[in-house]
């Protein structure tokens, strides 16, 4: 199952790269569901905070009416930047699953690690699924801004 | 004109505490106006994204139909969180004046600092106004809580 959320992440990353979006696409899954899925559309929006994760997060907060999303998890494409990873800390998510690392910017242990450590009161369990698709889609996003 | 700024932050603040938010309270400004302001609104939004500094940037961010804020300075009551000072920083909010400091969540060098150091290939300048109301309207809010 965790393979068939992963790829419905990168479903969403896809839609994210036909707009010419960084190609991050995530879902949140509750029991076994998906509640609500995302893109990136930061530049579409003209909107610093239109990340995946932060959309997807406002979807289920609004379709739960709750901003407590215990018990949901999120596979998302790219490892969270700090905006994101605090957001979902702070929305309680009680799993995250990452597609690949972000050596520039990622808040999850590449460049500091905001959900592993309890310095912020709250931990997010992590696991890394080293998803080759995840990170293949970036490089020709950005192979293709040089063109 | 910094205090007068701060004060308008704090009127925010104090439409969130009448709203039973957690009073904190945020303007963005440019070129010697207000552009965008907003209050927490978690609960009565049920998003956990919805903190006053989120707000206040998405609505600026509307406001100019740019999500670079560069040139914009933004009025905080109380030290942003992880979330927020990299939504800040991403948003490339020009500088940052704080009204008090957050001892437990404070991302801008009470717990961490995400805008001070340039591991996250930005910086924005802060300035510290030790605001006495800022932290008053606080205390009174958890005080009322624990009645």
């Amino acid at each position: 199952m965790k393979e068939y959320f992963m790829n419905e992440a990168l479903k969403e990353a896809r839609r994210a790269l036909i707009m010419k979006e960084v190609p991050v696409g995530a879902v949140i899954v509750k029991d076994g569901r998906v509640i609500s899925r995302a893109h990136n559309l930061k530049e579409t929006l003209s909107d610093p905070t239109a990340h995946a994760e932060i959309l997807a997060i406002r979807s289920a907060c609004e379709n739960l009416n709750n901003w407590r999303l215990n018990g949901c998890e999120m596979y998302v494409t790219l490892e969270p930047c700090a905006m994101c990873a605090s957001a979902i800390a702070q929305a309680r998510i009680s799993k995250l699953c990452i597609g690949t690392f972000d050596p520039t910017a990622g808040a999850c242990g590449s460049v500091i690690d905001l959900l592993g450590t309890n310095s912020l009161n709250y931990c997010v369990p992590v696991e890394w699924m080293y998803n080759e698709e995840s990170s293949i889609i970036l490089k020709e996003f950005f192979k293709m801004k040089r063109q």
